[in-house]
């Protein structure tokens, strides 16, 4: 499946999420670790599409949805290199029509934060923890996305 | 807003629906009407791109969406013309990616249908209705569209 970039675009509008997860870590003197997680979550009919992305992208896996039923799976980003050096050039090259750009926006801040080394010391999580909440709202519709701010 | 062609054909893969209405009528001999419907809804905070789409595609309203709550939106196309002429053959040289596409086909069936004016009578009618069964399943993870065959 041949995927082009406007496209791709389009339909991250549509489909794709820009989440920062937050979770509690003992290994860190901070004591939470900062996730910022890229991902597009599908029906499992459309599995082959994912994959077709993950090949354009060049990185991430398309896994099932853990959240949803056993027909939805996602295509996800993880790797802080990956993210940092495709995904945001690629948004940055493609901007996005929808408020969702928003959240690129908060999620580029946040990697570029975690880039600095900043997140490990309180100010910098604090700032983390700010950017996220206001991430993600108007989810209301169709609730795709839990607003969970601490993960334990 | 600049509306690109291959960012649209992404945005309805994600957003879009091409919907089949079928609504008793009693000013019909065959006592049925079929009512296309091409549709994306998005949160209220995008109105201004449902706007922009309009004008791309020079036809259409921007509407609350009536089942949702007043913060959603919905920019459809219902007038036969519009649907036979602009819509169609904008998917036409615009391939959907996802299996959406199967439901744009089935939903170019239907059109077809009525521009030959069969829809009016009952073999036309059957063929619609047994379309439209087979159109947008796989909803059950967002549940954003009810699969009702005959709507009173």
């Amino acid at each position: 499946m041949k995927i082009n970039e406007k496209w791709l675009t389009g339909f991250v509008d549509g489909e794709g999420c820009f989440y920062i997860g937050i979770s509690k870590s003992s290994d860190l003197k901070i004591g939470y670790q900062i996730l910022p997680e890229f991902r597009i979550i599908q029906h499992k009919r459309d599995i082959e599409l994912l994959y077709s992305i993950k090949k354009f992208f060049g990185y991430g896996s398309v896994v099932p949805n853990k959240s949803k039923s056993s027909s939805v799976f996602e295509y996800r980003i993880r790797k802080f290199e990956n993210l940092r050096n495709v995904i945001i050039p690629f948004f940055e090259r493609n901007s996005l029509l929808t408020k969702k750009k928003l959240d690129f926006i908060s999620f580029r801040k946040v990697v570029l934060i975690m880039e600095s080394g900043n997140h490990l010391e309180q100010s910098g999580l604090d700032k983390v923890i700010k950017i996220k909440e206001k991430m993600n709202r108007n989810k209301d519709i169709y609730s795709k996305e839990k607003s969970v701010v601490i993960e334990g």
